[in-house]
């Protein structure tokens, strides 16, 4: 099993016939998923997300995949293919289409419409795209690609087979093996079969849940669960929040609303658009007279309907953190009202989602979690599924994808389990280059593939730099101390100002030591020293100095002088 | 079911013969517990310790609970009285001690112990201790306590009951039922069973693990386990990180050691002296010629030795995070490396944890934790124990302790269908004063118990204000803009200089915006404004425009206006 070697350096060029493979994200991370697929000097690309940033990008809005080993080349793409319509698998094409804005765009139809409504957003015009569907091929460039149907936490989604002349890959996008899915539409292992038969030469392998034991359990186990909780919620109001993607379980809930003679109302932006989407394109069924206006919910009873909303992840500007601390414009939590967060817990967002809970509860309602009912399944293949799709597949190289390390290494472990030789298990992580030549897949080099940061409108130019500042002054707070120095005498005119923020704020704090400045820029003044750069250190270092012994900490200390 | 109101007020006198319990912490969050009890004008402390920070509580080293209401009557305080020796129980003493040295101190000798080794790090001189043993009573001005043996994840952990003139209180400290402790020292049901004949007035018991369905896996499931994972590495190094207060957890791991023919050093300052304390005093049990020194390590093959090492919580700096990164002094991971994460993963940590697994598992280490095996059980009672605990006391009123809301709220609900009454289940959170009148318990006010943030050498310097402060500098950075007036023409002599941290960076940003700044300040000049305070306003408001509407981002302005 071969291991991602932070010594790789970039790789040669591609044997002729070969195929190359260049994850430029979404392998180490759970997150901005895009790979490319080098052929004869085209290229494809299957997905173009973006990562959502945890506690160490702080302020940042997005994370990105590094566009810069194609930016060069962008007319060589022959097309981008979305696998679903997930933020991590579409969520950074309009970024890509800002550098080349004619790319084809291939996905099913409720990827492509979900897509379109952000490039709309995004104020983009309308692209080439190719709507296809389970079982469509369609020929482009030298990559002959075949769909197949894949069951996940959205509909529509298409795991893709990749003909070249280097072989055939199977990229499974994200899924999962539900035996019994809501729209019937099965993950198509006659499909996979069959390719397998033909021969799979390197077989691509969602890991999200490659840690996980057994079976992912049905969507439509949870059915029930609503049922009873609606039951016993009978008297009172109701708030559903869920990822305003899950068509599914919208469906679920929609259903369990009617079942319970109760309208429903969608709160939250995405949520409204997407299952607007959904509806119109008959992925969602909604019985007439159903809906009605989130506005209007003060003209029904509480326990009448029911809300279907957003900030299941404890997002603090959503509906449902605002309905927590009681102050939401229209519904006001009350002792006895069930609130169900029918959704993962997505790991960081433990103490942001606790908090909304904590502040349901304080009003006296019952709040049903996945701690607590079986209110949400995953959408990705536990380990016993993985082990069903290595057997029937019989791939000739495997490379996991989709994951962290400890997700990689897990699913290259089930298909070592299966009978796949270790040596053909290629582990790698962005940026890796992997070519499949003559049937062997292996790692050749490595391309740089850093973080992509979106800040506000800014796009890459927020660097690791600014992210270590925002970490300091984020813990520590800042004191800039100010001086003024006469251009032509070199003595000082004015200050020290001291000024702090995030520290103690109290200005008398700092009375003590401007003395010591002040004896310290007169030291240097009497050495002749009158580079500001010089004098600025001096300030650094008796600031830093005191505030270390005195205060024990180590705030960003700002020197400034200023001549005039 | 009362429930906690933010709108009480401070309450009246305390009725004659009434007991009053106020909880300064650990109601409404996990950690910071402590609690008042007041009877005929002399007062009983439970508890005194520390909440560990979130993050949205940035920089912040410690926070304790809130000593305001108490400050003044600290001569009324018969003892302190430390349930265990757990952080978030004891870690507050010092502080309290500062403010009155000669507190009494009641505990047991592992809590005391453990306790000294604190009071002498922070260098105060030796208190008044009262050693207590299980079965135990004294008497303390007119409170008169019965301790009682609890099972925690800690050794010698005790309830206590609490007998005064109004009735008896039974406070169970942390604990939970283990059957088959390794101590063989069980919860004392005997003597819950005895009090209860006798009459608990009021019952305050551990919420912790209310929410969870059940019974605690019993501590003793882990050895097979551990037995297992050491005899599956038997040609390799092993790690095991633990908290370094569990004395059993560590005592498995020591005894799987000496079966499969290990040495065991001790990584982390507070391992190595906690398993110190607890081998001089007979709480662990280590066979001769097991344990070595940590920087003797490379003396000895790694297939000989296990290290057990604090950092299971991910902790940046700590000797498990340095060897995920592979920059630890002389730990070297290597491929095929077994790593046991034998702990709990308190929410937040998450992402922490995972950058430690993941940074292993990219060696090529095995990580063994809680989510893939059984190596870790909880310290707290699970809701199937805790009914056993309603039904073998039948207490006249029941007030849940030690849990964020959700625990209290689930922990009420058990009592009340165990046939407690709603109305003598109290619902109370930090601040929120419970008299105890007449066999009645009953919410008559709250006082202001707020975080009191220590932060480097400043306790209770740093306020909510500050902290904010670092909340915006974190997310956004800041921008400092500095003009110097002449102090006699008040006119412009110098700057604007603009300085950004934590913000685009490049100082050929600002350049575009520095004309608008001077012709603002101009215009205010000739309108005859010289205030030092409406020229910054001045200047804040023509950067904050163009930083919002260019950039779409708002960093913190601070607008400087020197004289000279």
């Amino acid at each position: 099993m071969s291991r991602p070697h932070p010594e790789l350096s970039a790789p040669g060029p591609l044997p002729a016939g070969g195929l190359r493979v260049i994850p430029l994200g979404g392998l180490g991370d759970v997150g901005r998923n895009m790979t490319v697929f080098e052929y004869d000097g085209r290229l494809l690309l299957v997905d173009c997300g973006v990562l959502f940033p945890e506690d160490h990008h702080p302020g940042v809005d997005l994370i990105l995949p590094d566009f810069d080993h194609i930016r060069d080349r962008l007319d060589a793409v022959e097309a981008l293919v979305l696998t679903h319509g997930h933020e991590d698998h579409i969520g950074a094409t309009p970024y890509l289409l800002r550098e080349r804005g004619d790319i084809p765009l291939v996905g099913s139809k409720l990827t492509l419409a979900l897509l379109t409504s952000k490039l709309r957003e995004h104020r983009l015009k309308e692209t080439v795209q190719h709507v296809v569907t389970e079982g469509d091929t369609i020929e482009l460039g030298p990559f002959r690609l075949e769909f197949v149907a894949v069951n996940h936490s959205i509909p529509d989604a298409l795991a893709v087979a990749i003909r070249t002349g280097a072989g055939t890959v199977l990229h499974t996008g994200d899924f999962k093996m539900d035996q019994l899915p809501l729209d019937g539409r099965i993950t198509d292992l006659r499909a996979f079969a069959r390719l397998g038969t033909e021969g799979v030469d390197l077989f691509m392998v969602d890991s999200t849940n490659a840690e996980v034991p057994g079976f992912t359990t049905s969507e439509v186990e949870i059915g029930p669960v609503l049922d009873r909780v609606f039951h016993q919620s009978r008297d009172q109001r109701i708030i559903v929040a869920c990822f305003a993607s899950h068509v599914h379980r919208v469906q679920q809930v929609m259903d369990a609303a009617v079942a319970h003679g109760r309208k429903v109302a969608y709160v939250g932006r995405s949520m409204v658009r997407n299952m607007g989407v959904a509806r119109e394109l008959g992925y969602l069924t909604v019985p007439p007279d159903t809906l009605v206006d989130a506005k209007e919910l003060a003209d029904h009873p509480p326990e009448r309907t029911v809300l279907i909303s957003t900030g299941s992840q404890g997002e603090p500007l959503s509906a449902l953190s605002r309905i927590a601390q009681r102050n939401h414009n229209f519904v006001h939590i009350e002792e006895g009202d069930t609130v169900v967060l029918a959704s993962s817990l997505i790991p960081g967002n433990e103490n942001a989602v606790y908090r909304v809970v904590n502040g349901l509860s304080r009003w006296g309602a019952n709040v049903v979690h996945k701690g607590n009912a079986l209110v949400h399944v995953s959408g990705h293949a536990s380990a016993g599924e993985l082990l069903y799709c290595y057997n029937i597949v019989r791939p000739g190289n495997v490379m996991p994808i989709h994951g962290e390390v400890r997700h990689l290494r897990a699913n290259a472990a089930l298909a070592r389990r299966t009978g796949v030789p270790a040596e053909r298990v290629v582990l790698a992580e962005d940026g890796v280059v992997v070519d499949l030549v003559d049937g062997v897949a292996s790692v050749v080099g490595k391309v740089d593939c850093g973080y992509v940061f979106v800040d506000g409108s800014s796009v890459g130019d927020i660097t690791e730099s600014s992210l270590k500042d925002r970490r300091i002054l984020g813990e520590e707070g800042f004191i800039s101390v100010i001086v003024v120095v006469d251009s032509v005498t070199g003595k000082v005119s004015g200050g020290p100002e001291i000024h702090a923020r995030g520290f103690l704020e109290d200005e008398r704090t700092f009375e003590e030591i401007k003395p010591a400045i002040v004896e310290a820029l007169d030291a240097a003044a009497r050495e002749g020293v009158d580079d500001p750069y010089q004098l600025q250190q001096t300030i650094r270092r008796v600031v830093g100095r005191w505030v270390s012994s005195k205060h024990r900490r180590r705030p960003m200390i700002i020197p400034v002088v200023v001549e005039a």
